[in-house]
C-alpha cells in the first residue's frame, strides 16, 4: 500500500497554500534542486562534452521513458522522452497517417486540448489536397469511427471536465475499421492506470510536468506499439533518431525501434529534474493513487455540493468515468477562482466558465480537501469574488 | 574593449583541462547553478503554476531571443527560443516553402550538418510528389541557385572544417532568383558577428548550447525577417504560437509576428540557465570576440604546423573565411583525439578523419593555445595515440 504521508513529505508545498493544480504543473520535489545542482556542477561543469557518454545524458530520454512507461502500461523500450507534447502529437499523427496511406481523415473531438487540433491542422495543411481534420462531440466519436478514417486522435481525459474516453473500447472500434489510434495521455499519466499494451494502442503521447511533477517545461514522451516500432518512418527525422547519429551520414536511416522518434539534443537539465520526480513515483502504486484520487474527488464533490449551491458539477459524478480532477461551472468562475487563489487555494479556470481543481494523492490529502472547501464556500457564500481586481484577466491562468 | 580575463573568471573550467570544444558544448557559467537553484526554489517551488505570469516564465523565450538577437544582427522582437535546432530547421524550411508555393526544390550543400538535411528530407517526403532536396558541394552552391529553387538552406559555418559561406552574397544571389533563404547559425551565434538584417536574410535558426554556453540541451532559436513575420503560417502550429493561447479556441490563428513560431510549453529550467550565460555575453563585444578568435586560431595553426608535420590543415587558412574553430586531418584522428583528451585537452573528432578544436575567447586564451599545442605535439611526435584503448569508438564523440 502506498504511503501517501511519506510521498507528501518529499514535496515542497508552500505554507498556507493548498495546491489543487497539479494537473497543470506539479510541485517541486524537495530533492530536485540538489539533484539538478549536482548535475550542473559534477557533470556539465566537470565533464563538459564528455557528459554525454560518461554521465549517461544520451541515455536519459530512454531511461526516463521506461520509468514513465511503467505507469502507462507500455512495453519496456517503447517510450522515449523529448520535445514538447505539441511536437510529439505532430510526430505521432504524421507517423500514424503513413501507416494508413489510402485514407485522409483524422478524427478527433472538441473536448481535445486545442494544441492537438492545431498541430494536426498544420500537418494536414502541409500534406495537401483531400486531408481533413474531422472534429465531433466527444459522445459522437464512437459512431464517427468508419472505414474512411485514417487516424483517431483523442485525449483520454478531457482537460476541462475530466470526462474520460474508454480507451480500450474506442481502440477496438478503431481497429475493427482499420483506423490507427493516437492517444494523448496529458491528463492520464500519473493520474490513473493506463494499459497501453492491454488496449492494443498504436501511438501515445503525453507530458511530464503535470501529474508526473517534472517541472515547468519538462519534456514530453511518445509511445509506439512494438508492432509498428520498426516500420514507422518519423516525419520529424532528426539526427538523434538516426541509426548512427555520429556517423554524420548525409542520408537519414531510422534508428532501432523507439529511438527513431528522438529528434534533437535532449534537454538534460529538465530530464535531471524529472528523475527526482520519478524517484517519488517509484514509491507509489498507480492503482493506490487512483483509488485515493477517486476518494478525494468524491469527498470534494460531496462537500462542495453541500456548501456551494451556486456551483454546478461539470465533471462526471462517477469516479471511474473521470480523471483526477473535479470541475464546477459558475458564470463568474474566473473571478471566483481568483478570489479562491488569493486565499491560498490554487485551482485554475478554463473558459468559458469552468473552475478546475486537481487532486493528486502524492501530496494532497483529506485535510487539504476539507480546508479547500471551507475557503471556497466562504468565497461563494459571501460573494467575495465580486471585486474588480478579480476580474482582470491575466495572460496565463 | 572586452575584458576577456574578466569573462574567463566567470566560467567553471576544470583544473588540468584545456577546453577546446565550446563549439559542441559551452562550459558552465559559475553563477548558473545558483540562478537555476533559486528559480527552482523561489519560482517553481513557491509560485508553482503562478510562475508563468509572476516570474515571467512565459516571456522568457522572447526575452532571451532578443538577447541572442543582438549577437546576430536581428531586429528586436524577431527572434524567439524554443524546441531543438532540428525542429526549428523544419519549421523554418516548411514556412519558407509556403512563401514560394510554385517551386519545389530545396537547395543545400553536403557540408551542412546532417540533421538539417534529415529534417528537410522528412518534410519533403510528407509534402509529396515533385519535392526535391538538392545537395551540392559547398563550392557549387552559387551556381546552383536558379529560378527552380524554392528555398536555399545553408549552415553559415561548416561544422567540420569551419569554412564559411558568404551570407550576404548568397542571400543576394538567392533573392535575385526569387529564392527564400534559411540560414543555420549553429556555429555562428556567439562565434562571430552575424548581420541578419543587413544581409536581408529571410529565416535563421541556431542553438544556444555551443558558443552561447546555455548548457546541455539548451533550446534553439528562430528568426523571421520583419517582412515575413506577419504572413508566414507555421507548419508546426502549437498553442503557444496561437493569437490567444488561453482562449482555448478550436481553430488555430497565428499569433503576432515571431510569437507564432512558438510551439509548446517552454523549458523553463534550460532557459534560466541560458540567462546566466547571456549575462556574460552582455560584457562582451562580438567584434572583439571575433578578432581575438582569429588571433587564437592563427596562433594554433602556426604552432601546430611548426610542430606536427603529420597533421594537415582542413580549415581555411584565412581567418575571415572560417568560423571559430580549426580542424586538422589525420588518418588516425579518432585515436589521436582520444590520446589528446586523455591528457586534458578537449577537442573532438568528426568522421572520417577530422580533429576539431574550437577557440572561444570568452574563456580560452593564448596560454591555453600554447599548452594545448605542446600536448598535441607530444601525442603526435611520440605516437602516443597508437594504443588500442584509444581506438574504441564511443557512441558520442
Amino acid at each position: 500500500m502506498t504511503d501517501f504521508a511519506a510521498t507528501k513529505a518529499l514535496f515542497h508545498l508552500p505554507d498556507g497554500m493548498i495546491y489543487l493544480d497539479g494537473n497543470s504543473l506539479g510541485p517541486l520535489p524537495l530533492a530536485a534542486r540538489d539533484h539538478v545542482g549536482k548535475m550542473m556542477q559534477d557533470e556539465w561543469g566537470d565533464m563538459l562534452i564528455t557528459g554525454w557518454n560518461k554521465a549517461g545524458w544520451m541515455a536519459k530520454p530512454q531511461d526516463l521513458g521506461d520509468r514513465i512507461g511503467r505507469l502507462i502500461g507500455a512495453e519496456p523500450g517503447h517510450v522515449v522522452m523529448g520535445d514538447t507534447l505539441s511536437i510529439k502529437v505532430y510526430q505521432a499523427v504524421a507517423s500514424a497517417l503513413e501507416l494508413n496511406p489510402t485514407r485522409k481523415v483524422v478524427l478527433s473531438d472538441n473536448g481535445n486540448f486545442p494544441t492537438d487540433l492545431y498541430m494536426v491542422e498544420g500537418l494536414l495543411r502541409s500534406l495537401g489536397e483531400g486531408y481533413e481534420l474531422r472534429v465531433v462531440d466527444p459522445e459522437a466519436v464512437a459512431d464517427a469511427i468508419t472505414d474512411e478514417i485514417a487516424v483517431l486522435m483523442l485525449t483520454e481525459v478531457d482537460y476541462r471536465t475530466g470526462r474520460m474516453h474508454d480507451m480500450k473500447a474506442l481502440t477496438d472500434l478503431a481497429h475493427a475499421q482499420g483506423v490507427v489510434t493516437v492517444w494523448d495521455l496529458a491528463h492520464s499519466a500519473g493520474a490513473l492506470p493506463v494499459d497501453l499494451a492491454g488496449c492494443n494502442a498504436d501511438f501515445a503521447v503525453g507530458c511530464s510536468y503535470k501529474y508526473l511533477n517534472g517541472g515547468p517545461g519538462a519534456p514530453a514522451f511518445i509511445y509506439v506499439a512494438p508492432r509498428h516500432a520498426e516500420t514507422v518512418r518519423p516525419a520529424l527525422s532528426g539526427w538523434l533518431g538516426h541509426e548512427a547519429p555520429f556517423a554524420f551520414d548525409l542520408d537519414y536511416r531510422p534508428g532501432a525501434g523507439i529511438e527513431r522518434m528522438r529528434v534533437g539534443t535532449p534537454p538534460v537539465l529538465q530530464l535531471t529534474a524529472l528523475e527526482t520526480a520519478m524517484d517519488i513515483w517509484d514509491m507509489a502504486d498507480i492503482h493506490d493513487v487512483r483509488a485515493k484520487s477517486i476518494e478525494l474527488c468524491d469527498l470534494f464533490i460531496a462537500e462542495v455540493e453541500a456548501s456551494c449551491p451556486q456551483l454546478t458539477l461539470a465533471s462526471p459524478r462517477i469516479g471511474t468515468q473521470r480523471g483526477s480532477q473535479v470541475s464546477f461551472r459558475f458564470a463568474e468562475g474566473y473571478a471566483a477562482m481568483q478570489a479562491v487563489i488569493a486565499r491560498g487555494v490554487i485551482g485554475d479556470f478554463r473558459a468559458p466558465d469552468i473552475m478546475r481543481f486537481g487532486f493528486t494523492p502524492l501530496y494532497v490529502d483529506e485535510a487539504d480537501v476539507r480546508a479547500a472547501v471551507a475557503i471556497l464556500a466562504d468565497v461563494m457564500n459571501n460573494d467575495l469574488w465580486d471585486r474588480p481586481e478579480y476580474k482582470i484577466r491575466s495572460k496565463v491562468t
